[in-house]
């Protein structure tokens, strides 16, 4: 695969049925990997899909509904089983910490490494955790309980120096670095040369994006304003729309809506309702919208 | 399938893995279901083997360690979907109850069944529960907390009434559930029939006995002494003796020594160590002991 992909490990609703599992994801960025959302039997999906452990450092928790869930206190004994030694960090709303704490203090006392929460405001648009390759921010959703999305920057490499124009202006080894960040070169002579004469732009940085389980937010668009690829919640199609309602969950058209309205790269969708036989009918509601909305199923691996 | 048949979920042990899922195993009495254990992943299997889920009224977890019990706030959760109404019994340690009440209460508030815990001492060869058609016992085990197995007994049925001496004799229908039952037959003229001369002995009840997680523990072979089937735990084989010790867990030669001991009429090994890559090996050491041995797999179906 590609430098920063999805992977789609579960992406049923509540009831879990021989097609759709619990959700859960794993974002892949460079070999590094975030997971998003935990649901049962999300540690066995992750053997299916060949995913190892041991690069898993962050999970992100969109909210304190089992289906969401359930898979943290299994995953996280297998990982010290595993040998697990550094800390793994888990982003979500702060019922997660309430929830999880005294199961681990349970089932997981004498864990060799350490789990830390990172309690998310998920009324707000706010950066949620950063590293070196990654910038991860809270989209807030509307549930029925505290929820959120997570939206996923690359950040931005530094523009590549030219070759040419380094060995022409002969500029010192000590000086490339902050010139790739974005600093002009003045010769010895005084000339200046600007950054822009010196580098060439860097690929733009991609963006993922993920919102479930929400109801109809419209709001959300500025935030996931053209982003790579929306991963986004479509439980009903339009017929069930008093039940979507009523659930606070999104139909395939709604889904759909969002993306054209935020004018996202791609579409995928996900959290079907066990009621529909085939998910075609989801898939097919939202293409009316949004040409080209990819269905989720477990296994399926997409590049952002 | 028969009258009584067990059906295997899961037999792997703590680490799941592509071959072998968390313990749990469904007994089914003429169509009345009853769960041993409930690892991770417990409904998703059930749904594979077609077990309907209106049917479990009985929960037996034999020990608190997540492979044995993880599955359970999404298996209620689910039953709760479902639209169950009727109480759900748990009957395993007073720790299960610990652990699972401050989870429902955060993620089931609104259940529309009740879950009535039944604490089991499980140091004790004690009666758990009993109904019309089985009665189940504890088998003390010896693990690293507090554990025990359980004894699956069919309830006898009453003897059958033979028609013809009942016709012969014109037994009033008042009296012949008492008969059936044991009573003799007194004729208006004051002449004693004996229970032996008016009825024929019903099939003897089956018996299965499951035995995980434990040690050697060749105590409990007259507990299960001549039993039908015996599931008895077998996670490593002899040269892996050391690591079965410090685990509290059996080799596959000591199952079949337990079995050979308590005379079963069969065994079925389970609870495989992921560090075999192939089962069989558990199975041929198990067999130079105990002929015919069976290895557990996800999705066998045995007759008890």
């Amino acid at each position: 695969m590609a430098d920063f992909d999805l992977h789609i490990l579960g992406c049923g609703s509540a009831l879990p049925t021989m097609r759709h599992l619990a959700t859960s994801q794993i974002v892949n960025l460079r070999d590094k990997l975030y997971m998003i959302d935990c649901g049962e039997g999300t540690q066995v999906q992750m053997r299916r899909a060949r995913i190892k452990f041991s690069r898993l450092n962050h999970i992100f928790i969109s909210h304190l509904h089992g289906d969401h869930c359930f898979g943290l206190p299994g995953l996280i004994s297998t990982l010290g089983m595993l040998g697990r030694r550094g800390p793994l960090f888990i982003h979500g709303p702060k019922e997660v910490e309430d929830y999880l704490r005294p199961v681990l203090n349970r089932f997981c006392a004498g864990l060799a490494f350490e789990v830390v929460f990172n309690s998310v405001d998920t009324r707000k648009h706010a950066p949620v955790m950063e590293d070196r390759s990654l910038k991860v921010w809270s989209i807030p959703l509307k549930h029925r309980i505290p929820t959120c999305g997570f939206l996923f920057e690359e950040k931005t490499e530094a523009d590549h120096l030219i070759r040419e124009m380094a060995d022409f202006y002969q500029i010192p080894v000590s000086l490339r670095r902050a010139i790739k960040q974005g600093d002009d070169y003045v010769t010895p002579e005084g000339e200046l040369i600007p950054h822009a004469r010196l580098t060439r732009p860097s690929k733009p940085p991609k963006r993922y994006a993920y919102c479930s389980d929400t109801a109809f937010a419209p709001e959300i668009a500025p935030i996931i304003k053209g982003v790579d690829l929306l991963y986004h919640e479509a439980t009903f199609i339009e017929a069930d729309i008093a039940r979507a309602r009523q659930t606070a969950h999104s139909t395939a058209a709604q889904a759909a809506l969002i993306a054209r309205q935020a004018d996202v790269k791609r579409l995928v969708i996900g959290h079907f309702s066990a009621r529909y036989e085939d998910d075609d009918v989801l898939r097919r509601e939202a293409c009316g919208i949004f040409p080209g909305t990819i269905l989720a199923r477990e296994g399926l691996a997409l590049q952002v």
